[in-house]
């Protein structure tokens, strides 16, 4: 089984609402709708939600319906993120809102979130209810998440505890949903379903995190300028870390430089000189190496078999491995 | 049954929503949603919808939660709708994007719509996913009416047929859900909940044509500054019957007006002679006119109670009766 085969009916049943969008006379609508569907992106939790589902001795066609919804839940957070973060690009591709409009972004991103509830609609199973309730659950978890990473930016300083929270609901959330339906739908015991849905936050914080690390020691081979969240100063784990362990001298030269205008890489360097001094690298990469032992963990206590184990573990590995 | 009995259990289990938008930590994403649904607001869906059901022999609490779903969408619609109209007030208070910021009206707004879903999912009924399915269609043809709305906003002339289309899925569906649920939950034949739906959407059209009506020959009970939509240029059913019947050359000198950004007073004189000269204000209560006659004889085809017919057309003449 590899990842090309597990969505193979997904990527069907994708194409057919992505024509639904393209051939639909109300351009300004569906238009974008379409666009962010179609401007990539790596059907990770679609992947990770078949998967799970098939380990877990789940057959027929109705998962992928979910997978999609939670995928177009997905695009959804996306279109509505960009507005709120003032994101110009997404996937190498100019952002809902700066190719239209800000208007246009809202409804399209509202219209993406019911066609997700939509897709719910059109899975049959005998627990559906639970499952709406799940993926409503989902939903409002993204939206705390954004509302506190929201509410972090305009605080100086941010706890470890609390930042890990909002990961956990902003990026945790849908993978907790796409790792605990699998055992749900296929009858497995609470204990069963709540090891996938740890799991799936763990592989949220573990994504997020790298996304963090990598802005700023992610190299050439990441493809994106250095140190864009230094940029926009944004409450990275990075930062969060560095006011934890920071000397409230050098926290207030930190604060000095990276709220400023100043010019950019001027900024970065001393930022970067700051974070040096209290080896931030290290320190998150040795959180990184923790998250993924407890990965690991958690996938040994799986009901399914070893063989199954050691294939998850290797998907996680390759599609989280980005050089840290 | 009055509106007020109607409506008690409902407004319990609204209290208890809002009790728990009030509590929750987040203050961020619940406080514009605790706002949006206690700055008044007549629930008028709720109340037809709840009312149709027991006339169709509806019983039990569940009703309740689907009541409060449509306010809760409703709701949702209203945040965004402001942001993408630019409107400053509502209810007599600020529009939430206004109040807070626009990041807020997205955020907030999104999760009101995922509660809706949410409130969906508390009604017990034996057809679940027909309610879910009708619910997200209704939610798609707001969206799709929002964006043909604006849509409208850039073109010179709007067809009647069109105009009409826009209204009946901007501002009908909710009506046309709310009065098709009842006979629907209670097994009434297709026909019959066809009527609902048409009956909802005829009512859908009143309410919004009377608007349009209002705000030119509303007077001063309307309790608002009259021609806003005139000084907002906005194609309303008045603008859209002008197009139907002037000449070119007084569609020239109204639009070098209407799109102008004159003085408010003189804009607003100009548009009012050329309206009378094509006796807009006769041809808009001639529609509306007609639109409860309409409205009549469809519910002289239901098949409830003589009793309860009257008691409708009562309830529709009391909640839409402002002097036009």
């Amino acid at each position: 089984m590899n990842k090309k085969n597990t969505l193979k009916l997904y990527s069907e049943k994708k194409k057919k609402l992505l024509n639904l969008f393209k051939s639909n006379n109300i351009k300004g609508l569906y238009g974008p709708m379409h666009y962010i569907f179609n401007s990539g992106g790596k059907n990770i939790r679609p992947f990770f939600l078949i998967l799970i589902y098939k380990y877990y001795g789940g057959k027929g066609t109705s998962i992928n319906y979910i997978a999609l919804a939670i995928q177009t839940l997905h695009n959804f957070t996306l279109i509505h993120d960009d507005i709120m973060d003032g994101s110009v690009k997404r996937r190498g591709k100019l952002t809902v809102h700066k190719k239209w409009d800000i208007n246009t972004a809202i409804l399209s991103g509202d219209a993406l979130m019911i066609y997700s509830y939509n897709l719910l609609c059109s899975a049959k199973f005998s627990q559906e209810k639970k499952i709406f309730k799940l993926f409503s659950k989902t939903a409002i978890d993204v939206c705390e998440g954004q509302q506190i990473d929201m509410d972090f930016q305009k605080k100086q300083k941010v706890h470890v505890d609390d930042y890990i929270n909002m990961i956990n609901l902003k990026t945790g959330a849908l993978f907790a949903f796409s790792f605990k339906i699998g055992p749900m739908l296929m009858g497995f015991s609470q204990k069963e379903q709540s090891k996938m849905c740890d799991l799936g936050l763990l592989l949220g914080q573990l994504f997020q995190i790298q996304d963090d690390y990598l802005d700023l020691y992610g190299g050439e081979k990441v493809g994106k300028q250095k140190g864009l969240d230094v940029l926009d100063a944004k409450k990275t784990y990075l930062v969060v870390i560095f006011y934890k362990l920071a000397s409230n001298s050098d926290i207030k030269i930190f604060e000095t430089i990276f709220y400023s205008k100043n010019n950019f890489s001027k900024k970065l360097s001393v930022v970067e000189n700051l974070f040096e001094k209290y080896d931030i690298k290290e320190q998150v990469r040795i959180k990184i190496d923790s998250l993924r032992d407890k990965i690991d963990l958690i996938i040994n206590k799986a009901v399914f078999s070893e063989q199954r184990k050691k294939q998850l573990k290797n998907y996680i590995k390759l599609l989280s491995n980005r050089d840290c």
